[in-house]
């Protein structure tokens, strides 16, 4: 007999395999339909299980923030992009000594990380693609979209092992409702044209134009020029996926189990499911809480502690008895993927896998080999 | 030569050791100036190696939130609280296969888990300790701290396998600046003292009435009848605790140190720690943003994505630059520590010792026997 659900220790993240199989074949095929190279982000799922299965239906490479995102991957992938400043020596020597077979391009948006990203390639006998990273509005990181950006790429191809290969953006201030995209698609595709325009004029073409991000990956193709998305979430989807109608509350994929262990105080419930597992992340403007009930979504997570979270009763009938179970949806699934070690997949009610979140954490600390580790002197 | 700090890679939790030190000495000083016994909670640091340095300086036991925090510190001590509602099968038998040796008490607010509670003890052959957990405010968990509370403490003393240890309380909201505290302490007091009356009637003395809180520590001993106390975040302090006068800014012991990775955006610089580092906990009425630079307090983390955190610099004359190193002060540490796996502790800007956050996570997820691991069906 297979491990039923109410047998797991909670709080645990839960996966429906068909809805993880239907996310990933979706956009798979909104990929193929646009002629759009799909190279998802791996911060959600962080495990090479699922980039093998994104890699199966497509994608071209795999996108990742961290160090420890890129090692994993590397066992399952060998195109990789860093989407993060390669800033800092000890990254750079971490990123050096990913295998040789890899293709490896990172993502910079200043020219003053150049010699220090070059000499490491250099040292290490490696090219690295470059794309130039312009802020197209979320204002984080990125070179304003215009003559900035060409200098950069210019810098790029004056530097010994670097190859201008693009221009990448992240346009993560574009996720309000579906109505109110157009604009900003629109604001996007011109400041994009132009500096395509201006690249050209500079005899630097861009060969990669890569976007991303889950609430504007299904219009993404509208932008013009884009020929490479980045999407993340959509293998997960979560909340705030579904509040801004990125995808319906049925394509929620990861829930986290969680058991009722309070109704003491009345007109609440508290959940094994705190800060530690759901995380504090804002559903920003669409909704209050931290977490909804998936069967009862009208029942939200209000208040944490960091084992606690506190159901609101008040506009349900529900009425949950200590040791009921409940599935939680987040608001924000990576960061409560990266809570846990393990995922377990589901059908129904019955366990049917486990994976490691791999790619979590930031690997081991590596030390001068003078330091030796030793007890601290506290006392 | 030692490890210097600056060749670490980032985002890493660096622990100051005198300051972890001095934090030590200090509680375990006031617990015995005021003859309370000291039961911290490994919530904040989920380190064995921490553990041992409290029990050393004569806590009595040590307090836990989760089974894993339990079988890590079952490894360093035989006396161990579980101050969380001890529901669902999987937690019990985890729980009971506590070594023999551990004393084990929990923490309960409802008669419909004693049965359960009892099954597995008899099953274990074990007695239990418990404490009958009453809300005196925060409205998280606990029954009034009335004849709900006496009643609850009759049912555990007339359960088999159970014993009647006396009575828990989490004061979590009275957590605003010092000078508030008077009167909440002042209620506490009353309160405590009727349940105590109460349960003396009943022939039920609490042998132990057990309080705690990082916030209300230094003043616990104020509360009337309280006799154990469980701090956990003393160890680290963090910039809520400096806020609410607490502690000092320099008994901030944990920062996590960063790299500034971007300036490419006027008025503002990117760090490599956002949320999965520093988690999104607010400083709730004490000031904006999720982080402060160690040195420079004015300058503040004041947006997030998972990997960027965001300074913003209009309010100092700081000048950061691309490869700069800063350390951080986060709002909330507990959640901090959770996000990684390995604690770095200096002495100044070298690195003395490294230990992991061994009770992070979740432990290992137990599948029937029958549940063959396997490869799912996606396609």
């Amino acid at each position: 007999m297979a491990t039923h659900l109410e047998t797991l220790e909670t709080p645990v993240p839960i996966v429906d395999l068909d809805r993880l199989t239907h996310n990933l074949d979706r956009m798979a095929a909104y990929a193929t339909l646009h002629d759009l190279r799909l190279r998802p982000h791996v911060k959600t799922h962080k495990a090479p299980r699922i980039a093998t299965e994104q890699l199966q239906r497509g994608a071209v490479g795999l996108t990742c923030a961290t160090t420890q995102e890129l090692e994993t991957m590397a066992d399952v992938c060998d195109d990789l992009l860093l989407a993060y400043p390669p800033v800092g020596a000890a990254r750079l020597e971490r990123l050096m000594r990913l295998p040789s077979s890899v293709r490896l391009t990172v993502a910079v948006d200043s020219a003053d990380c150049l010699p220090a990203l070059s000499m490491a390639a250099r040292l290490a006998r490696r090219e690295l693609e470059v794309y130039v990273e312009v802020d197209v509005g979320m204002q984080r990181v990125g070179v304003a979209p215009s003559h900035a950006a060409v200098s950069l790429a210019k810098a790029v191809r004056d530097t010994e092992a670097l190859r201008f290969a693009g221009v990448t953006f992240y346009p993560g201030h574009v996720r309000e409702a579906v109505g109110e995209q157009g604009s900003a698609i629109a604001a996007l595709s011109t400041a994009l044209n132009a500096l395509q325009e201006s690249l050209l004029d500079a005899g630097l073409p861009p060969r990669v134009i890569s976007g991303g991000s889950t609430p504007l990956a299904w219009r993404i193709h509208e932008v013009a020029g884009v020929t490479e998305v980045r999407p993340g979430t959509y293998v997960y989807n979560d909340r705030t996926t579904a509040a801004i109608q990125a995808c319906d509350w049925d394509d929620c994929a990861l829930t986290v189990l969680a058991t009722v262990v309070s109704t003491a105080v009345p007109g609440q419930c508290v959940v094994d499911a705190g800060t530690k597992a759901l995380a504090r992340e804002p559903l920003r403007g669409e909704g209050d809480g931290y977490a909804a009930v998936l069967d009862h979504p009208e029942v939200v997570v209000t208040r944490m502690s960091e084992e606690h979270g506190i159901l609101d009763l008040s506009h349900t009938d529900w009425q949950p008895r200590v040791g009921d179970r409940v599935r939680l949806v987040p608001n924000h699934v990576c960061i409560v993927v990266q809570q846990f070690d393990t995922v377990v997949g589901v059908r129904g009610d019955y366990v049917e896998t486990t994976w490691p979140v791999a790619a979590r954490g930031r690997g081991a600390i590596v030390l001068d080999e003078d330091s030796k580790p030793r007890r601290p002197r506290m006392a």
